[in-house]
């Protein structure tokens, strides 16, 4: 019903990840329609031809991303244009916006308002390019420049959401569950697909957490069927709705208006980055530290040398130091401390790649410390990073909510 | 020529990114092949087939990727066998592999092991699922967990250089210039573009640096090609090759056994994150601190409170002060400071979201401290993280080559 077409021949040679591709599936995907199909073109003419036309032939909406900049390799508008026959005619109330919107007027601004005439216009608040509907046919064409799209976004999901007004939906529920992993949650997804042989289902795990998902046209048995998986791994439910732990995390701090500092070693600042990127984070994220160096786990943290000498940088130790460390630099209410190896060099016979503790307290009680359950599909130094983020996360949402250890709650490997 | 197919409703529901593509893309691109096409399928059987068929019938090498897992919803695997009219058969060798690999049976393993009886095995050494070559078809079939698809990537790769032995290849090199704009760049490509018209040519803008692409086969004329771009934008030149500047900086800190520091506010872990998401960061990286409160940046980094209060957080008293912080509390050659309003709350009339201020400096001399010179199209949370870290780590580049100041040198609107 619904397909995507990214454009550019950025994306074909690896230069360039998709993100668009995935904002508009799971905007579409949240209000019950499915993509069916999600390609992407080069920028050259007739390879784009093809593929657009199989498209138009096959969906009713069609979508694409990119090439409507003013540069020599943007060519959609034109390919389009050529293919569904439009003249190009300048539009001066886009020009004079443009005018407007950036104070002065450009070099750019007259081809970039230059439009097909049977197009309707999105404006972009952000940049030059317009987004495209051409009604007849169903054909959304939207700029690549990702904050340039999803501000104009909103008008184009109009736009589909007329057209497709009596097309059927699918509906979904997701649920995320944490420490908890999908060889577990499988069999009993298997039993409710054998109960429910109408519902879809689907995993998606994340290290340290998951997602479930069940999708039909039946709200009622969607409902009825996420109520037996909560119930069956009740002490695991982190959230209705897909969100990462970090996410739940900023809910609850925001909530409860309590605060939240980090130590990290081996994660380099990934924990403090993924809870900063999120809007607001600042009502209860007092900072960290990247003690990265045996020095500023000592000068900034008040490791002490004895411990780094006797233990090492990566024992429970100089864990337990760090989050010390944490509750004294900072006057936050809940702590994490991370350090670790994580590869590919740096490991020993004694503490292999993939050896990293945590220390996951609340201010004046004791903390919880231990390593993280990494798996061998864990052991690549981008995989272990993010692991050992999202067990820290979902490890401080598990002890906020149970005031029982993580570690034990996850009795497998990541 | 080749074409890569991704399952999984995860891609097309939005809920997971395709990084695998982007992968297997780049490797292919790096070794002269095209990726005509990309495209995402769902899990279900008959939109799978259609597409596969397709793909197949078009391209001399198809690569899918996801979908061979043991779980529910994984169901390439007899799907392919079914379309290929291939009987399933237990492969015993793979499976006492998989006993030996993960040191006991599961209950999974004998699934993974039964495989079609004319794919070529490919071992998988982190997880269950094994890669299938279908040899005759030009088919490859990969699991979707990245760390597992990237270590079996290398006898694919076999498989397809083999295979498109005698197949024309494209071309390309890459450069990279630090502190400039698209629109700076663009007149110059269009100018050799009319010189050599057989050449393609690309820009990837990224904030703060950008990408050029010059591609063909002809690697005399892209040589000389890429030298006119150089030769134009020899203050910009980054390196050869699309790097992101956190990687130029680990070579050259690498080489030069020279050490880095950071303090981040606004860019919250962002900076340090990326550094260390490198093998080896801990060579020349000393740590960081997130001073993310006021009460962060007093204490761990030693912004006078007198500061904070006549000039406020966000000006270039306090990230002076901040860079002092990082020389005083760690003893790194070079130190960058970043303090700012992220947003999309915070900003004032006088100090607006996307205010950001950037000190970089050199232990023992004056820092440049300016602001980072975000356009309207970067005023977004998330763009304005990733753009001031970009224009940090660029401009520490330039200051390394140049010893100059960044801020001159980039005198346009990111």
């Amino acid at each position: 019903m619904i397909e995507l077409i990214s454009i550019g021949d950025e994306l074909l040679h690896g230069a360039t990840l998709n993100t668009n591709a995935q904002f508009i599936a799971h905007k579409l995907y949240n209000a019950g329609f499915e993509v069916q199909r999600s390609t992407t073109l080069p920028d050259e003419k007739q390879a784009l031809q093809a593929g657009l036309k199989e498209a138009l032939s096959r969906s009713k909406v069609v979508v694409t991303t990119g090439g409507l900049g003013p540069t020599l390799d943007d060519a959609t508008k034109s390919i389009v244009s050529q293919m569904l026959g439009c003249e190009p005619r300048f539009n001066q109330r886009y020009f004079d916006h443009l005018c407007q919107l950036f104070g002065e007027e450009r070099s750019t601004f007259r081809s970039q308002s230059t439009v097909p005439e049977k197009a309707e216009l999105l404006y972009n608040q952000l940049g030059t390019a317009p987004g495209l509907i051409f009604a007849d046919e169903g054909l959304i064409l939207l700029p690549g420049v990702p904050s340039e799209l999803e501000g104009m976004w909103p008008k184009a999901f109009e736009f589909i959401n007329r057209r497709l007004k009596d097309a059927p939906r699918v509906w979904h529920k997701r649920i995320t569950l944490a420490l908890i992993r999908e060889q577990k949650v499988d069999p009993v997804l298997r039993v409710l697909k054998d109960q429910f042989p109408e519902l879809g289902f689907g995993i998606y795990p994340a290290y340290g957490y998951l997602g479930v998902r069940i999708s039909g046209d039946d709200l009622d048995k969607i409902d009825h069927a996420i109520k037996k998986v909560k119930d069956e791994f009740s002490s695991h439910l982190m959230t209705d709705g897909a969100f990462r732990p970090e996410e739940v995390l900023h809910e609850f701090l925001t909530q409860n208006k309590q605060t939240l500092a980090v130590a990290e070693s081996c994660t380099g600042g990934a924990i403090a980055n993924r809870i900063t990127m999120l809007p607001n984070a600042s009502n209860y994220f007092l900072g960290g530290v990247v003690s990265y160096s045996n020095a500023a786990k000592s000068s900034l943290l008040g490791v002490s040398k004895k411990t780094l000498q006797t233990y090492g940088a990566v024992s429970s130790e100089t864990v337990q130091e760090m989050l010390d460390g944490v509750f004294n630099q900072f006057e936050s209410d809940w702590g994490i401390a991370v350090t670790g190896i994580a590869g590919p060099s740096g490991g020993t016979d004694e503490k292999p790649v993939g050896t990293v503790w945590v220390a996951i307290g609340k201010r004046g009680e004791s903390p919880y410390i231990g390593l993280v359950p990494l798996s061998r599909s864990a052991w690549a130094r981008k995989t272990i990073i993010r692991a050992c983020s999202n067990f820290a996360l979902a490890g401080l949402w598990h002890l906020i909510q149970h005031n029982t250890s993580p570690f034990e709650a996850y009795n497998d490997k990541l």
